[in-house]
């Protein structure tokens, strides 16, 4: 097994239905085969207390919750998962790869809900105890190609749905703020077109992770 | 029914069995009965979402969750709580009396936790949404009378009991959390010897808060 000194730690990001969890999987896989040990969780979630955490937050979803409520409870899952899997799996010399993280909240409770981008910063700093991803993987996708796939897997898809309850305008905001994130850091978050093949996105997402692990 | 233009929010803070819970329920109905409408609740609780919450603390308390996640979900608690209970009832004209407020999270979290107050301060300020308690009546007790009083009521009470989990030192700190909190907003917290007779402290309790709604 090949250890990397201090770990690793990759995250996907985009709006639903652009691939991440299958392109985290076969990430995963490539890098299994090179001989690293990979660890793949997803946020809200990949603990215990953050599965519990994501089921409050499907089952409140909407107006039962208030949106400070909902980004202080991602930020308890976060801080959870840091402590009981990111940082001691880095400290085994692992690659951690996260379906979802920082820039998904940076993008849908600060960007498109509005929320105070500092006090979104300063959650940040305290729930990653000082480190940030190595490396993020944006699959950007345009809000009428969401949609038509979530259409496409789920016809009774409406804006009204439990889970992917948010309007256009909404994901419209969203898609901004990941834009602006990769903006800012393009040295950490790396853009990829998520309508390309499965296989096409693949390859130029290991290539990237390739560069990182050097 | 009397109403106060901007309403009130008192708090009750102090370690478990100070009496916080009956002397809000005192003062509850002394304030009924001068013709006000008033409000108990509690934290982490108080709201659906808000009970949801608590009962995850209750269930990973100790070592199955970490102190930044605790510190997250009470702000979580506590978000919820202001949109849901507190600011609707205070735009009513109306008195909110909490159980456990902001002071709690300072002494317990960042005190006895020693967890960030930079963090806790400006989670404080995203949570209450620019408000403060009017008034928070700080109940002191020393540690041994409060695990004495924890011991008469539940003989098999000990350090390692999942709802009152934490040592001596622990709870020095706490205490020495609230003394710090109390020497610094002499204005809005008022500290009672909760040691005295029910009766005695409910009558000092309720002038504080007289003067306070004028």
């Amino acid at each position: 097994m090949k250890t990397i000194p201090g770990g690793l730690l990759f995250s996907f990001e985009g709006p639903d239905k652009a691939g991440k969890s299958t392109q985290l999987q076969l990430l995963a896989a490539s890098l299994r085969q090179c001989g690293y040990q990979v660890y793949e969780t997803r946020e809200p979630g990949g603990t215990i207390l953050g599965e519990e955490i994501r089921r409050i937050l499907l089952q409140f979803k909407g107006e039962d919750i208030s949106p400070e409520a909902e980004l202080l409870l991602f930020g308890a899952s976060r801080a959870q998962l840091m402590s009981q899997l990111v940082l001691p799996a880095m400290r085994q010399g692992a690659i951690v790869l996260c379906d979802r993280f920082i820039d998904s909240t940076s993008a849908y409770q600060g960007e498109a809900r509005g929320l105070s981008r500092d006090f979104i910063a300063a959650m940040h700093e305290f729930t990653l105890q000082g480190k940030q991803p190595d490396l993020s993987f944006f699959l950007d996708l345009d809000v009428e190609t969401s949609f038509a796939r979530l259409r496409k897997l789920k016809p009774t898809f409406t804006d009204d749905d439990r889970f992917e309850a948010e309007n256009r305008a909404f994901h419209q905001l969203v898609r901004q703020g990941f834009l602006k994130l990769a903006a800012q850091y393009p040295q950490r978050i790396k853009t990829f077109d998520a309508s390309l093949p499965k296989e096409e996105l693949a390859a130029k997402i290991l290539q990237e992770a390739r560069n990182v692990i050097g």
